[in-house]
């Protein structure tokens, strides 16, 4: 497994956190899932909007089919050894505390982010991995799961415990390995914009 | 000061991160604020674009100004005593791995959002704290800061020591404590959305 190796010391479980494919396909109970989700209910959002909505559904539960489906066949391959899986929305109309319009939530996006940020550091916290998916059919899950028209689709994200990389195939094997990052110095600069685009 | 009880038991970084607006205008050295920096360098993103940027500025530093003068009045009151600003962009134009054209990003502001979620809580655990403000003038900004087109303004981060409340307005006193959220049931469902919008 590559090393990662910070450039400034931060708490080690930033780079702890990793994608992997190779799950073990062990049930997960749905209290355990729940800390997951508690972790991203308290992230932080412009005037505490909190647009960040989840629809979930566990390995072999009516609730895994309709989700599922809607994966890539390239997610599906890997994917179906997860434990669950985790649709990320957001709602990018709404109507303001002390409004009686509805208005764009023009940081929906950014703030899910957060909460999905949370949500994988907490899943990692407690011994799963988690791997999030821009591959499935946002069309499709709108559809299966009743999604209104005022929520965003963002990601799916599939929740397992890491096993072994010989249950994928070749290719995905060669990958199973703690992604790298850019160097800080490559995405942040003092006082103005001076970085590689 | 407000309690934040989790309704399922979670790391207790997730709650006694807050976004306070009492800070004690100290100076915050480089090397501690790029190890927020460097915790937000590890969020997840897709095909691990990571399309977050930063640009910073330090109270009493040249800096300092082209960032703060972009924050709404009502911001700049409680800002002026933060520590440091940190812009958060994201690239939402890029040219993909193996590929010659750019390419819209798709979760850019999802994948920026997740590495703030990241860097608030780094910060936290290292005992100061953040403050996200969305008011500010993004044209602005994208002009002091000579931001491309290819990228997003998102957010301006406040970071700072928390102060005594005494330094703020009587009407920001009032709100000088750590905020609640709705109940994980408003926010997650399984297998169908059957949320509260």
């Amino acid at each position: 497994m590559s090393q990662r190796t910070p450039d400034h010391e931060i708490d080690p479980q930033f780079t702890s956190r990793w994608s992997p494919r190779a799950f073990t396909g062990e049930p997960i109970d749905e209290a355990t899932l729940l800390r997951f989700l508690e972790a991203a209910r308290w992230a932080p959002s412009g005037f505490n909007a909190q647009p960040w909505r989840f629809v979930w559904g566990r390995a072999g539960t009516p609730a895994w089919g309709p989700i599922f489906e809607t994966l890539s066949a390239y997610n599906q391959l890997w994917a179906q050894r997860a434990s669950a899986l985790v649709v990320v929305l957001s709602q990018h109309r709404w109507v303001p505390p002390g409004k009686t319009e509805l208005q764009d939530n023009t940081t929906h996006a950014f703030d899910a982010g957060a909460a999905w940020g949370h949500l994988a550091l907490q899943a990692s916290l407690s011994g799963w991995h988690t791997h999030g998916m821009g591959g499935f059919d946002h069309a499709q899950a709108r559809s299966n799961l009743g999604i209104p028209d005022t929520f965003t689709t963002h990601i799916v994200i599939a929740i397992g415990r890491v096993g072994d990389k010989s249950v994928l195939p070749d290719s995905l094997q060669a990958r199973e390995t703690p992604s790298q990052r850019l160097p800080l110095a490559a995405l942040a600069s003092e006082g103005r914009f001076s970085i590689t685009d």
